[in-house]
Formats: C-alpha cells, sequence, structure tokens
C-alpha cells in the first residue's frame, strides 16, 4: 500500500489514449498539431494569453522558467525549504549559470513578504553582494498547504515593489486549486511563470511551463532546445497535458487525491505538522508507530526522527486508504 | 508520404506495451526495478560491464556523455556537420559550462586520425589555446554513413595517443550495426561512451548513455539530476529501452528502416551524394524535381538548393517505399 | 584618519621599487623570470614543494583555488559570514559554474568540525541533493580571529574523514601568522590551497595563489587564463609577492597592522565583540558615539546599528592611533 | 633587440607617476576619486557620454563588453583569427555561459559584410541552431590593420539591420587611431562597447571598457566583480589610464611605435604579408633569414614556417630598429 510519493501513481487510461492517439506521423519537435493547440486550451484555460512549452520534469520546468527573470549575477529568493533549494540537486545554480538562491522562513514552507524582506532588505545595492532578481515560491506548498488569493496578492505586490519576477512552482498546482475551488489564474494571480505540473496528477512525463508574459517565452525555447529537453516526438509530451486538461481531468484527479489525504488526517488530527490541504500528510509518530505501519503493509517516508510522510495520488485506492486510517486510529 | 525524418516514426506495439506494464506502483526516479535492470541487460548485449542512464532526449545523452570526459577550460572535436555541432542550439557549450567544438572535416561527415590531426596538431600546448580533452564521432553519421570496425580503431588509437576521450552519438547506432553486420560491441569499439540512440527506432523518449568505464557514470548522475532529466517515473523510460533491446527489435527495426532507405537509393543510383550505409538518402535533385515529388504526395527536406534527404523510418509503409521508387525512376 | 580598511592603504615603498625594477624588458604573461621564481621562493618558505599562481585579487584567488577541488554539481562548506559567502558577488558561482555554497555556523566567523558536520550530516547521499566537495575557511577569519594549529588539525582531519578538499582564505594570512607567531606552514597546515593575500598587507594587485598539491595548479593555469586573470605584464605581479616575501616584510608589516589594532582594542576592552588576533577591531558603540569619532576625523565602517569596525593597516600612522586610542577612552 | 610583443614594453613614467601618486589613502575598489573621473575623462574623448569599467587584462575587457550583448544560447559572429577565438583561452566560453563563438573569413583579419553574411545567412531562425547575438571586431586587426571609418560604417549597419550587437577589441586602438589620424569616435563608430587598451601601449595593468550607451555598463558593474576583476585598490587602475589619457600620451606612444613599425615595414616592402597600419610587421621569411636575423641578437616569434612576426613596442629603440633595418635589408 504505496504513500511514498505520487511519483509512484500510474498514468491515468486517457492520458495513455491520447499518446498513444499521437502516433498518427506528424512534424518533429514541437511542430505538431498537438504541441501548438497548447498556447490556447492554457490561454482559455486561465483567461488570458499565455505562453506553453512542455518539458520532462519539474525541475527543468522551474528552472528554464527562472531563466526568464534571473540574470546569472543575480539570485532567487525561495523558502528554505523549497524543491528547487533542497531536492533538485543544484539544477538552478546549472540553469542559471551560477546565480545564487536566497532562502526565506514562513510557516508550512510558505514566504510571506515579512520573512521575504528579512533576507532582501538587508542586502546592500552594491556589486559585492548579489542583488535578488526574482521570488519562488510553490503552491501547494512542500507540506501541502496552499497560498490564499490574497496571501498571493500580498507577495506579487511585495515582488512588484522591488522589481523582482515571481515564479511559481506548481508541482501539485492541480491539488492547491481544487482545494481552494477558486479559478487556476486566481490561484497564479500576479505570477509571470508557473511550473504547471502534470506528472504527480496521472501524467507520465510532461509538465508545462505557462508565461503569462508570452514574450518571455521566446528566450526560453532556445533555452530548453539548449538543456536538451525539445523531445524529437514532442507530441507525445504535448498529447498528456492535453489530455489531463481535457474535461477537467486534472482537477477531478487532484480532488480524489486530496480526498484520499483529508480522510488519512481526519483519523490523526492530533498529529498533524502541518495543515493537510492538498494531497500530502505529515505526521508526528514515532520510531515504534511507523515500524508498526510498515509492518502493516504501508509505505512511506519518514520525515526525520519523530514524523511521516504520507502522499496520497489521484489512483489512491479506497480499501488502501481505509486501511491506513483505521491503522493511524488504532496507534 | 513521409520521409521527412525518423522522429515521425510511430511507438511500436512493443514499446507500448511495456510501457503500460510499468504503471504497476514501483519507486520513484530510478530506483524501480526496470531502471534497475538496464546496467545488466546492457552489459550483456556488449559483453562487458557498463553502467547506463537513461535521458529523453539524444542532445542530453551526447551532452552528458561528454561532460564524463571534457573540462570546462577544455574542447570537443568533432566533426564539422556533427549533431552536437550544428543542431543542438549550443547544449555543448551549456552542458560542457563553455567547453570548445573544434571541427574537423572529412568525407560524408566521418571524421579520419587525418583530419583530427589538422585540427589537434597546430594546437599549442598552453595556456592561449583551448586544449582538446575528447572526441565525438557519430555511428551512423549525419550523413548516414558508417565506421567501420578498422577505422574505429583508428580513431580510437589516435585518441588514446592523444589522451583524449571518444564519445559516440549513436542517434541511429541500430542502423549501424545492422548495416555493419557486427556485433554491438564490435561498433563501438575504443569507445568510452555511447549515446545509444532509441527514439529514432521505434521508442517514445528513452536513449540511453552507455558508459563502458562504469566509474565514469558516478558523477553523471549528479549531473542528469542537475539537468532536469531524471523523470520521476523513470520506470517507463527504462521500460522503452528494455522493450527496444528485447528479442532484437531494435535490430528488426533498424533493418526494416536500412532496407527501405537501400530500395530508395537503388532506384536512383547516379544521385547519390553519399554512400546509402543507414537509413538516410541525399539526392541531387533539381527544385522542379522536388516540387514534382512533393506533388505527389512525398514530404522531406531540402538539403541545400539542389538535393534532398529522405529519411526512412522503422515503420516505413511498403506501398509509400514504392511509390517513392517509381516516383524516383521516373524523374 | 582611515581606519575603514587595510585596502585603503598605501603601496609599500619596496614593493614599487621592485615593481620599477621589472621594466627592464623581458616574456610576457608569466614567462617571464620573476613569475618564474615564485614556485621556488613559496616553497621555501613553506618547506614544501608549492605551485603558486599570481592574481589580481583575493575573490579571483579564491575562485580559481576552489576550482581545483570542486565540480560544478558539487558544494563548498564555509562559515555564513564567509567573505565568499558575503562579499564576493557571487564570484564562486561563476567560478565554480554553478556550484552551492553551503554555510555552517561558529564563534567570529570560524567554523568548527560541530558546526561542519551540522551542515553536512543531513544531506543524504544521494542526486537530489548537493554533495559537498570542499570547504573553506579564513585565516585571520572575517572578524579577525586566528585558527591555532590544533583547530586547524581537526578541520583538516574532518575534511579528510569526508574526503573533502579544503581551502584557505588568506586575505590575511599575514596578520594570522604575526599573531600565532608560529611558521606559515603551521598556519596553514592540512590545507589544500592556500589564497595568500598581499594587497591589504603592502601589494598594490597582487596575490598568491598557492597549491600545496601541484599537480592541482595544472589545470588551474589554464582556468586563470580562461578567466582573464593571465595578465600580459606579469612581471609586475610576481615583483609584488617577492617584494612582500623579502627579508619577511609581509611579517614586518603584519605585525605593524597587528600592533595597531591591538592598541585600540587596549583602549576599549569592554566593547570588544571579537578577540583581536589580526589586525581587525569590532566595538559595541552607538550610533551618537560613532557620530563623535567621526566628527573628531576618524573614518571607519558601521557593524550594524549598535557596532563599529575598525582595521588598522601596515602603514597606520602612530598618531592617528594614539588619537583613537584617546577618543576611544573619553567615550 | 625586442621585437616579440609589446607586452615586453617598460611601463611609461608619466604612468609610474600617476600611481605612485595614488598612494594617497583613498577609499577602496571603484570608490576613489581617479575611477570617478573615468567616465567624464573618457566621455569628452569620445564628445558623447560614456560608462568606462577599468579591468586588468584585454580579455577580461573583451568578455565583459560581449556579456553585454549576448545571452548564454547566443553567438558571436568574429574573424576565425581573432584574439578572443585563438588566444584567450576559451575565455569568451566562460564569461558568456557557453555561448558560441562563430567565425568568418576576411583579408588581414577584418571582416566584412561580405564575409559575416557568409556566416550569418545559412543560419535558420530555429532553436537547433545558435543564433548570433553580437559582432566582434578588432581595430586594428590581428595583423595590424585598420578599418577605415567607411569600413566600419558598412559593419555597423549590417549589425543594426540583424539586431546585433557590435563589440570592438581595441587592444591597438591608439595605434589604429594614429594610422587613421581622425578622431576616436570617427575609430569606433558605430561601436556599442570598446576595449580599449592602454597595457601594449606604455601602461602596466589596466584597460578601459568603454560603453557607448551608459545603461549597458550596470549589469557589467556586477559582473566585473563575479570576475574577480573589482580590484581593492582601484584607484592604481584609474591612474595609469588617466595618466595614458592625459596629454595624448595614448597617442604619442601608439605614434612612436606605428612609426618604428613602418620603418621595418620599408626595410623590406617586398616581404610585407600585410599593409602595416598599426605597430605590428608580418614577413615572409625562410627559416635560414630567421635563424641570422636571432644570430645578430633579434627577438621575434615565428609565424607559421616561412613567416615572421616583428612587434614595434612604443618604446622602440631607434638603435634597435635602425639595426634591424639594416639586418632585414641585407637579407
Amino acid at each position: 500500500m504505496q504513500f511514498t510519493s505520487d511519483n509512484t501513481a500510474a498514468v491515468h487510461p486517457a492520458v495513455w489514449q491520447a499518446m498513444m492517439a499521437a502516433d498518427a506521423a506528424d512534424f518533429p519537435y514541437d511542430g505538431d498539431a498537438l504541441s501548438q493547440r497548447l498556447d490556447a486550451v492554457v490561454s482559455d484555460l486561465f483567461g488570458r494569453e499565455c505562453a506553453v512549452l512542455w518539458v520532462a520534469t519539474g525541475t527543468a520546468a522551474n528552472c528554464l522558467a527562472l531563466a526568464s527573470m534571473v540574470q546569472p549575477h543575480g539570485a532567487v529568493v525561495c523558502h528554505r525549504e523549497a524543491h528547487i533549494e533542497m531536492d533538485e540537486g543544484g539544477a538552478p545554480g546549472f540553469y542559471l549559470h551560477g546565480a545564487k538562491l536566497l532562502t526565506a522562513g514562513g510557516e508550512s514552507a510558505k514566504v510571506t513578504p515579512e520573512t521575504l524582506a528579512a533576507v532582501i532588505d538587508p542586502i546592500r545595492d552594491d556589486v559585492h553582494q548579489v542583488q535578488p532578481h526574482a521570488i519562488s515560491i510553490t503552491q501547494a506548498s512542500e507540506y501541502g498547504c496552499v497560498y490564499r488569493p490574497g496571501e498571493l496578492a500580498a507577495i506579487a505586490d511585495f515582488a512588484k515593489a522591488r522589481g523582482l519576477g515571481l515564479h511559481m512552482d506548481g508541482a501539485r498546482f492541480g491539488n492547491a486549486v481544487a482545494h481552494l475551488g477558486c479559478t487556476p489564474a486566481e490561484a497564479a494571480s500576479g505570477v509571470d511563470a508557473l511550473s504547471f505540473g502534470f506528472v504527480k496528477n496521472g501524467a507520465m512525463s510532461a509538465e508545462a511551463i505557462v508565461f503569462f508574459d508570452a514574450e518571455a517565452a521566446h528566450a526560453i525555447r532556445y533555452r530548453r532546445k539548449r538543456a536538451g529537453h525539445l523531445q524529437s516526438k514532442g507530441r507525445y509530451m504535448a498529447a498528456q497535458i492535453l489530455a489531463m486538461l481535457a474535461d477537467d481531468l486534472w482537477l477531478d484527479n487532484a480532488r480524489a487525491a486530496n480526498a484520499a489525504a483529508a480522510a488519512i488526517a481526519a483519523a490523526a488530527p492530533d498529529r498533524l505538522l502541518h495543515p493537510v490541504e492538498a494531497n500530502e500528510v505529515f505526521l508526528t509518530c514515532t520510531a515504534a508507530e511507523r515500524a508498526a505501519l510498515r509492518n502493516a503493509g504501508f509505505r512511506f517516508y519518514d520525515w526525520g526522527d519523530d514524523a511521516a510522510r504520507l502522499v496520497a495520488s489521484w489512483d489512491a485506492k479506497d480499501g488502501h486508504v481505509m486501511a491506513l486510517v483505521k491503522a493511524l486510529a488504532a496507534l
């Protein structure tokens, strides 16, 4: 019973079908009809003109998005537990040619104007210190918490006032939108570029970089190729994204994952380390308790010495969730 | 009737099946059982210990392979029409952190010890000039021509004598092996790292980097992650490669493509610009002749003002090939 | 009365004489007789074989030294107030091609095996996290404090046990040696590469990178050229270093600066924020007190809201120092 | 008798005096009064607003200037014998983060709109090929030849029409201006950034990067620091440049060097490989003849198997030049 990661989830059948339908011979790279439809479909979703590029990983999406905002001599400000800081193997340093990550605090891996200012204000505006060029936030955060529209607005205002770009890592953007019950545009309000994640949510290998300023995408098309991320059979990438966006599949999948996480959370309300607002549950849990859960067949990550991380996927099986709920209640 | 590129070919049914079979939940990234099998399967194929990494594109494969041999202050020597020089959007400069490409001549996009020496010998061994660290060759070459074992041995000896690494871009390695009728090991003899291509030959999005010195792969695992090429659902990547290698599917597909190209070549022997030793045919062809072919329903690239490039895929339809043969004969 | 920085000090007359003597036409770059003597002179000083490269700045020295130890996908661990982290405009990110700085704590800007371990131990040995490749320490530290031989030995042992390179930023190495009263070799014991500073101590524009493993210098000669730091009239660079090392000028100058700082410190023992072990004095000092000092003609930097930094140069004038001593006593 | 390189020339006495006068304690880095005067002095010289940065080498000057025009995914077009291509150890690849050099032909190392177009026109405007972002030309060229104002205008028009930046490597800009007898503005007409060389012409270690668009200098101030080229005692750098520009010293020195070269050239008019328009003379010269010259005490570089390069410095001694003239006539 797998609660290790939403990366272990299967590919949704509708995605398989769309990929196989893309077999019909077509133009290589991103010149195919499916890739060419992405801008229109995503623009329609967000209600404004977008430029959209597919890439195979969230790491590539985040870094290419940031490359549109950050010069090599600049910095990105992010939460100190942000994925780009902790889990991407230094990819921002590679893609941004040595630009720096400056890390801020904040509850549940969410930054605020105050925690951002605490990092930025002490930086003298001279050449001896690396100057911030952009802010990166994660929606939902690394602890499964969401930025509400008002919180977003405050950060976007802060970014604008300081002349900084604003990037959103949306590896679990669907889960955030599902939780907020708002429009995608509201959940990414004020953002310049969004890494719109699909892999954790039912796709196989396609994430979208959404540029809300279509001009900004121009150079990044070159950067994507230069990074070896322009796949020669790109139609299979576009097909995944189009399938996920068709008929709100992305929202349905996210809702299913969120509901499973909510059920798990409800079984252990006193153990919760963070509000459960997406599909991740962080619980206090002793080593003995974790051993007991594992003996009962549950797979998950330890989170430090006294906690566990449980992630519900879009395809979490009801039986597994119910079993986990019971096991937690019985601890 | 598509002869534009083998990148327009469909994914082979066996590959689809293998990918779908990988849906069974498993470990993320490359910790899954399929990815873990790659080293053994490829080692068996080459008859020696190999370390194998999957990546999504030939560009990433080439650049990561070269990163194991070339320091940022060094250079790669390649043919002046090599894919890494002409068609990868500057990816080697990115992955090698500014290392240089030095370009050599040679018939049909194949280098020789002599053309390599003509580039390397004039370089003074001082810090003012960029020193070569590696050689990169393409098997089959960008003009669809193969290096015979003896030619390879001469280049490998040259590389060794100069203390240079040797990389092989095998985007069409299958086609080369099929033409040569030798073992894969013979077709890559003396090579330190091979970009073993599958996408053009029936896969969807998986290429393999094969390190014949398994130690060299260690740093490149970090580099792959850092480049955003460690997919979180890597099992679908490994599945493609394993399916292609099972039951010689890669060779069968390559033979089919080569046979189609041979049939086309046989229809216009006086027009051939290069020997047809893989699945590409370069023909002298006037603008009027090309227009006639296109009017007849054939799709292909112009190759300069007076020539055409026709590429046969693994799934080239007999009817299309026969039609093309007739059309060429009738020109 | 200048206590802003030892960078405001004049060039020592002996250095001027040596530079002008280098006017005699000679070989360009570092082929001249003076540059060629550096290895022998520095090897003699340290009692072991060294390879020595001159560069114009401490930033270049630090970064080129680190480039011999750190791959682009790795990290350097340093104190969170280290010059490479705080004051070099992101140069390590540039020279190390995106490698990361990981910052540790420690009193008076000195790291310890414990503070280093607190940073390094939580890093999982997998590709998702950036792995440390080297440690960088500063002798004397950014707060003018020195590592004693025993402290150095503990750090060097730690580095060795973890397989990490060890770099020493010796922008004020002379001040540290003068304070410790030990040999240069003892003050840099266990170090792989030392940035040996002369500019703050009486030279004009020449720092030395000292590689205690002469082999490690080989690639860095190429890197220096590639960074635009191989001056075409290098003899004027070598001349500065040779003049500083002749007749212990570097030690005499450092002792003079240290003595001036000690006198200043003795005038305000209760205000000291850090032990005064080199030529820098950090004092608690209210805004009103700082204004009074400035009105009396003293120039120095604020250090946050409640403190001041006073730096004594090799050419600090006795009268200025005595005046400052009186002014501090009178506060 | 030294004709190897103008890098072997002494520092001019007026430069020594100015440097020593800069000993008076002042602000560190480029906050000193001398550095602050540079913009005004150079703006006055060119008759338009300029922003000026000192750096220690022509390599750093060229690369930082280009960094204001070229994105990491772009290319610089230059002559195939340009210094940035042949002699800078790959520095452009480092400073431009992997951007490419594309090389053009042209007589005497001078490009023309035609030779530039021959490189640029075949580049398809797609992401597979690296796109040019700037052109770099050398005034005087690597063969000691100058671009006349009309030639410059044609190149500047070409650059503008293609949307490319235009950089001028002026390591021997003084020699070019002296030969042309025009204003500095005319000799750099249409250029966006000029590497204005002083080291070969009487200074010790200071070159100027002149930005004719002052805005473009902003980011490069950060890049200079990041490259370790912001010297802490910058006043000695500014002093050199100010001394060279005072009372036309730069022009007087260049005229002296040009005159010496002209005298040498006049002694062997039939041997000249290139017009002598600056201070370099390239002569056909057999191995036996070169041996004879060396036996007579002349030092110079071979230029391939059948030629010699003789460079006259600003301080070329009349006696040495006359001796060389006689020796050449006697060959």
